[in-house]
């Protein structure tokens, strides 16, 4: 089986970017092209999000192939939501690693900045289950559900966890002050953190990341170079947050680790830095747990500690990770990849030296992840062979169960956010929340009034056109409830008698 | 290197399907996995063209995988215009290949008849160039633009070419009565072909396949089974037909075809029978020239030799085609394989015994197309090696120049078609033609009226909001046009005597 190198790698300056998107992507093919001083590439894998509903760009593959002048050469446009750029990595890796091609470019990008605020959310939203978008659910209020739990499980209090949460942010931005290609190239200070508006309680502006135009390029080979792509895994989880077991790590995340350090035969130990998937700030902390750096609960402790900074036992984003260099959807995935590299090389205002650096990419609301695993070729023997693939690597084969008619009328709040930045159509502030019902089924629910909202909360159900609506029973209420069930006990008990006067004998 | 073979097949009756697009999927991949006998799968590759705006499913890898049961697993979703279903075979043959995964499922799918005519056509037409577009270009109407210049370069009157389209399109309606999965089961006549409206000249509805629902699924194994997939290629071309060097053939079939013929060690000629992308009769023949099977400007004559028929020597589309079985697009490519296996494994009408069988599937306007060729494993020596890859497979790799300012304002129609099913915005008949400008670039550019219209025929154009408009120069033009030049000599001529006076000495 053939080994798999990186022979060149390039990205654009990412931001607003007023160039179309085929010429972006040109770019970045340029660069990383130039770098691997190749005269000749066999294939195209292109990573990319939703150009149709982005730019109005269908066909992007051939589209590409003819913009980068290289028409006829085989190009595939490879879609797993916001890690596109990994998952087009992973389609470049099988085709060296089968010997059917030597050299490939893999290329992932996105044009956003075009489209309002609202426009771009509406699109993204469109990676999340439907039943949760016509509640109003962006990524950012699902993202900011997850939150609420994870500090609720960890028992992490309201203000330590916003002090976590500020830690990456500050720690991203000043990381990205390093880096030239970085869409938000300043430091910011914490109070600038804290006066920073909602999206969705508790997830701050600072906590998520930016709408952002950008592409990345990285050339694979079969002739060895520097760099070796050691080991690389993939995961899926489940779409929407209510058909979910866990909402405090992403398994997706779990299963692709396992496969990546199998296949490099390491394990998170060995790990010298990485880029992790910051969307929002506590993807980064939950993901470093997923990844297996720290115990689950105790990434943000971490953070706070020092250790993912860069004279910590592993550095995090040491590029400014997507919170500070950009998120163009398409391009991150491979933009991390681009930075691992480059930072191998020592290219980097670090000045570490590193011998094996990771990338994690999350897809949609951790539905599609990658772990790709890199490492310097003179500095540690590479596997020329890994054993064949299987799925005993940790993927969790369940059969989902059709949704059951759901017409619980009340249940308990499992998470919750109030959601600031609503999608086209939803005033805000929306109170969003995933109720558990008596029958212990989960629905995502909109509130009638973003009050009185805590985990474990009691509320009322209803439902208008499709959607769930919940309101949080009050005391009064709850005394009424209290009265209703004696009236109706009271009601029936004499019932059974005159019922069997009439039952047939 | 890993040999990669096909373990099952399975694909959903064509047509109206009322079901949502994942249960579309799920079906075909529990038919394919079910008649694989496998106990489990390591990868999912998804191919579909557009879910985005044809059903507003975004992150469709992960929506698939878990809709199937299978959430962890990882998906990956590939794209490539029309031919999808296909490029997710290459994905997943490439990992197989190279030994990461042991079993792959492979799926193609599309839902489209909830969408009416006009704004399923408007969906079709992202896949080709923006400025084509923008004159109400369709794919119809481009391929009926190739169709009037193969015509014309191929020699063919406009009743002999009516009578190959027909013969195609009675042919392949003839083979879909037999095929239960088709959309068409019915044998269409003669007079209903020639009955048939005009889609755009000189194409009739019933030189169109139709818009349809469906899914096929695929599972690549590493261990031996049956049939072998022992060719496969790729190749891509210009996006746009103005910026092409040729009308009349696809030069990245010929890419495609190069390379499946290499790696599988055959040559056209140890082909049997044929699945050939026939989204429009003329395409079936112009892709039978491609692919080596007959001359240039031959394939009309072959089908109505009756060569391409069950009994000549290499029958295409046994199973109907695109045209009879329907066109679900992200599914066509990989429906073609399903159909190519079942008739290796003697599981169709066709009562012939095959050794080898070819699929050829076409993205956009033979934008990014590739070839695919299975081979019974008990009817001849596998190939266990192949050539390491190269692009010296006959790509095409130059480097298209950006459009200089185009300001001609005459020009000679290279080719042209009416079209009369026109996308939202457009009223129909409307004329479009590519125009040869005396620069020798080429233009679309739009009829202001339909009549006159034929291959060289001198017109004169205009610009308005962005789009090329030409007016047909008729007698009396041609004499004002001539006078006009001789006044503008006449006029010019004193000109330079009194202009040597002024000028500074």
């Amino acid at each position: 089986m053939q080994s798999v190198y990186v022979a060149g790698v390039g990205m654009t300056k990412f931001g607003k970017d007023p160039r179309p998107l085929a010429e972006i992507f040109c770019q970045a093919a340029k660069l990383a092209v130039g770098a691997a001083e190749l005269d000749k590439i066999d294939a195209l894998y292109i990573g990319v999000l939703n150009p149709e509903e982005f730019t109005g760009d269908s066909n992007i593959a051939s589209l590409i192939a003819d913009a980068i002048g290289l028409t006829g050469i085989p190009a595939l446009r490879i879609e797993t939501a916001s890690s596109a750029g990994a998952a087009a990595l992973m389609a470049g890796f099988q085709a060296i690693a089968s010997g059917y091609y030597r050299r490939v470019l893999v290329l992932g990008g996105e044009k956003m900045t075009h489209l309002t605020t609202s426009a771009a959310t509406r699109v993204l939203a469109g990676v999340i289950d439907k039943r949760e978008r016509q509640c109003g659910a962006t990524m950012p209020a699902l993202a900011a559900m997850m939150t609420e739990k994870y500090r609720q499980k960890s028992r992490i209090s309201e203000s330590r966890l916003s002090n976590m949460l500020c830690a990456v942010a500050l720690k991203n931005h000043a990381n990205g002050a390093h880096n030239p290609l970085a869409q938000f190239q300043r430091a910011i200070k914490r109070e600038a953190y804290f006066a920073s508006k909602f999206v969705a309680t508790p997830l701050r502006l600072y906590d998520c990341a930016p709408i952002t135009d950008g592409a990345a390029g990285v050339v694979l080979s079969s002739e060895k170079t520097d760099v070796c792509l050691s080991g690389i895994g993939q995961g899926t989880g489940t779409l929407s947050l209510q058909d979910r077991e866990v909402f405090t790590s992403f398994p997706a995340t779990k299963v692709a680790a396992a496969r990546a350090y199998r296949m490099a035969d390491v394990s998170a130990q060995n790990i010298d830095f990485a880029e992790v998937h910051d969307a929002f700030t506590p993807f980064e902390i939950i993901s470093t747990e997923d990844l297996g750096f720290f115990p689950p609960g105790k990434g943000g402790d971490a953070v706070l500690d020092g250790k993912t900074a860069l004279a910590g036992t592993l550095p995090v984003n040491l590029s400014g990770g997507l919170k500070a260099r950009g998120h163009p959807v398409g391009a991150s995935g491979l933009a991390q990849v681009v930075e691992v590299v480059k930072t191998l090389r020592g290219e980097t205002w670090s000045k570490r030296e590193f011998k094996r650096g990771l990338a994690q990419s999350t897809g949609g609301l951790g539905t599609n992840n990658f772990v790709t695993i890199l490492q310097r070729t003179n500095a540690a023997a590479v596997q020329d062979l890994w054993p064949l693939g299987g799925s005993e690597n940790g993927a969790n084969h369940k059969t989902v169960a059709a949704p059951p008619a759901q017409q619980a009328d009340e249940g308990v709040i499992e998470t919750f956010t109030i959601l600031y930045v609503t999608p086209d159509g939803f005033l805000p502030p929306l109170a969003l929340a995933l109720i558990r019902t008596p029958e212990g089924r989960l629905l995502m629910a909109q509130g009638e009034d973003e009050s009185q909202l805590k985990i474990g909360q009691e509320v009322y159900l209803r439902r208008i056109d499709g959607v769930c609506l919940f309101t949080v029973k009050g005391q009064i209420q709850k005394v009424q409830d209290a009265f209703m069930k004696l009236f109706r006990r009271k009601a029936a008990t004499p019932a059974p008698k005159d019922n069997r006067k009439e039952a047939p004998k």
